[in-house]
């Protein structure tokens, strides 16, 4: 493995966190809450760190898969453990795997949390918890591909896109990757300052439109209020679900309508199905809680904010939907599975998965039926490889096979299924919170450490799409990494792309 | 398609029908029980269809892969609607649609029951149940393969079994399919016979062993006793226990251990990881239920039962494990979804399917790490084929969707989240009792008509393996069924083979 590269690299990581920690440094000053100094005591270390790394620039850039998806899964470590950091020095969160936890579910734009009552916390708190489901929300490596003017050409840098991007394939929207990252975080934040916009002019104060803005950006969940987005009037919960919709779109989608490409926007199938999920969920649901509602629109509007929740997996809430019927709460649970598009910055397996697996299963039941026909795969109006066929099959049962040891694990707390089997999905997919126990009116501090250390780790296997996480965990890389000869071999491969 | 086979054959499998209900009708007489009249009505109408059937011999034996899931589909859905009508006939069961889940629970293995005391059934309707376990265990077609001259060759019949065999893929014990076939109902009523006999020497009656035996053999799980296999002795439940184990092994290490492959046989991945699966989980459940348990023989003995019971899809119980603690019940669901293995007559997704899925997720990791490397996925020493691996992803996602869907409609219903996840799990994998308010000491027969039928189908899509059922639902297979073109060719295809 290219060890410099991954210095520099994860160097460049913890230099943009000094940079990201002076926001809520801001933030304390503003409200005069003392706090702001132990977000400076982490933020400066981290700069000084930044800025040292960035004297110290790598001989050689290449850069392969595996470089891309270990140096992923690191940062998203680092990130985690620094992001940590200050909410344990503070003392509001007195235990560091708990600020472990919420520092992880932050970045991952899960919103699970492990605070009683938010409303404890000061400002400088609840909008670092905000702002770092900005920063995990479309990706801290495809951030630092807009800003680094990193080497090593496309291809290099396409292998760290791959690993932080979610969804089967990659596509790129603009010939050269760098600026398809810019456009990408364009598009991102453009949405984002559209949204606070409209929350300020509903009636939201800045602060509070700030946070639930970026925390809606980023599909994270983590809300300002005890009883999350219900704090807010009727305009600012419609507003919030419309954008968690489109927070949960392919961002390829917004791409194509920029540049006068409707026609292929419109004809986009993952984006299909996700509208036709999302409307035959709201349809199901309003029938269902109509009985406990006062009237249609108050049905409709709960319904609409819900499944726009779950689905793009923010997991706001204006509801305890954990006490709806059966009905509703089993649709929630399907959507927690499926998910937002890819290329979106919701969690979940996806919706295009999705696609692919049924064109699949229909594809093997007419070979059975018609064994010798050859058929190809066409996703929207496009053969799509059989590598990504593949990899989008093992995708599942790596899926499966993470969430059923993943709920062995947290049988040993004794609590009843529901409890651990939402749990696990709610952190896999991203969403925040789960069923009976964990549902949106409670929160994750009850468990134990090592339920807790199992939940972060699929909260960040989720994040990341299992592979560059569970590679962390593979014996072959450790190996590589410390293996000699393949250093030199890349010195050498350095040496002769200089000449 | 060949629509002169496809009659053929079902009107055979109707013909054993009236032979197989001859049976209960013996039962009566021996038990002096008037129902003999209600099976005999029916089994003569079928005896003279079969009769009658064996006289118009088809012209073409030609056999596609289509026409082979066509017709295990088709037979499984004859053998179900005979199978229930004698118990609703009987009026023991009143209501048709209850007497077809029982009869369909009973050709598919499951066990489950809608029957809320089963001791008030008559000794032929008890018989009767156990002994469809006994011929939907190693499948009615396989069964007519050993008995039927039925022409056109391996090639043809290759087809046939492929459909009913459980398992990524069929291997042929011996060159001639006919005599794999003979050797493996050999080998299972030879193990049959065997636990029949050591039931007996346990102190059973021969009614008790006779039924206990056969449901044990086919991994069905009805019992004769409201209580299952509590109302037997510790010996009695131990034989019970070990046969289980023995039924859900492949019968493949049977046949290579009778002709001293021992080497071979002890090879076997599969049946080396469900050999070690079963270890564990009873070394688990033991531990967590010791508390509860009167000792720690009590606690083994009772966890070994019920853990070669659930991983072997037969259902039997001897404690209400619905209350056990969630780490034991954890444990249990996940053996619900693993099953048995390939080639025994358990049910679930299959070990070798789980080890097969298990490579492909390393192989998976590996070509991110070195992305040039050609591995070959290698089972029992041997090389798999490409499309055997394909299937299996496949399989996993077919399995996944059939299930979320089964859940989704059962959702109507409004009960607990848990009932409806194990009565659809428990279903699929032909297990039996779930969990909560459809555990062990619980029965199916709350269930709304709807459910009940979405049950029926999830029953047979798991023990005929999703796509031959999933077949008869695709408009394709109706338009070949009914295209006139393709039976001239078929016709044509015959005379030429004549000459």
């Amino acid at each position: 493995m290219n060890h410099s590269v991954i210095r520099f690299i994860l160097g460049y990581v913890v230099g943009f966190m000094g940079l990201f920690l002076m926001l809520p440094v801001l933030v304390a000053f503003i409200y005069h809450e003392p706090v702001w100094f132990d977000y400076a005591i982490v933020a400066f270390p981290c700069l000084i760190i930044g800025i040292a790394n960035s004297y110290f620039k790598p001989k050689n850039h290449s850069f392969y898969l595996k470089d891309g998806f270990f140096c992923t899964g690191a940062s998203w470590v680092v990130l985690s453990v620094i992001g940590a950091l200050p909410l344990y020095i503070t003392g509001e969160i007195p235990h560091y795997i708990d600020a472990l936890f919420e520092s992880v579910s932050g970045f991952t734009t899960t919103g699970a949390s492990i605070v009683d009552n938010v409303e404890r916390l000061t400002h400088a708190s609840l909008f670092w918890r905000s702002f770092t489901h900005l920063v995990g929300g479309m990706g801290v490596l495809v951030f630092l591909l807009t800003v680094i003017p990193l080497a090593g050409g496309d291809g290099s840098q396409f292998n760290l896109m791959k690993a932080e991007s979610p969804g089967p394939s990659v596509g790129k929207l603009v010939p050269k990757l760098r600026n398809t990252a810019q456009m990408l975080y364009l598009i991102y934040l453009g949405l984002t300052a559209l949204e606070i916009i409209l929350l300020l002019l509903a009636g939201m104060t800045p602060f509070e439109a700030i946070n639930t803005g970026i925390a809606t950006a980023g599909t994270g969940g983590f809300g300002i209020y005890a009883n999350s987005i219900a704090a807010f009037n009727v305009k600012c919960q419609w507003i919030v679900a419309i954008f968690m919709f489109i927070f949960g779109v392919n961002f390829n989608f917004y791409y194509c309508i920029m540049f006068h490409h409707v026609k292929e926007a419109f004809k986009m199938e993952e984006v299909k199905m996700y509208t036709f999920l999302t409307l035959t969920s709201i349809g199901i649901i309003t029938f269902n809680i109509l009985g406990s509602s006062a009237g249609l629109f108050d049905a409709l509007t709960k319904a609409a904010f819900q499944v726009t929740s779950i689905q793009s997996s923010t997991g706001f809430s204006t509801a305890d939907f954990a006490v709806w019927p059966q009905t509703s709460r089993c649709v929630l649970v399907l959507l927690m599975f499926i998910g937002a598009c890819a290329g979106s910055t919701g969690g979940g397996i996806k919706v295009s998965r999705f696609v692919l697996m049924g064109k699949a299963v229909h594809k093997e039941l007419i070979s059975y039926i018609h064994p010798r026909s050859v058929r190809k795969t066409i996703l929207d109006g496009k053969p799509v490889t059989h590598d990504t066929i593949r990899s989008n099959n093992v995708f599942f049962g790596t899926f499966m096979l993470t969430f059923f040891v993943s709920v062995f694990i947290l049988s040993f707390e004794n609590l009843d299924f529901s409890t651990i089997f939402t749990a696990v999905i709610a952190t896999m997919s991203n969403i925040g919170p789960g069923m009976s126990l964990v549902g949106p009116a409670a929160n994750f501090a009850f468990f134990s450490d090592v339920s807790k250390l199992v939940l972060i780790f699929d909260m960040l296997a989720g994040r990341l799409e299992l592979f560059p996480i569970l590679m962390l965990f593979h014996p072959v890389i450790w190996k590589d990494l410390f293996s000699k000869r393949r250093c030199k071999e890349l010195k050498n491969a350095g040496k002769i792309l200089k000449k």
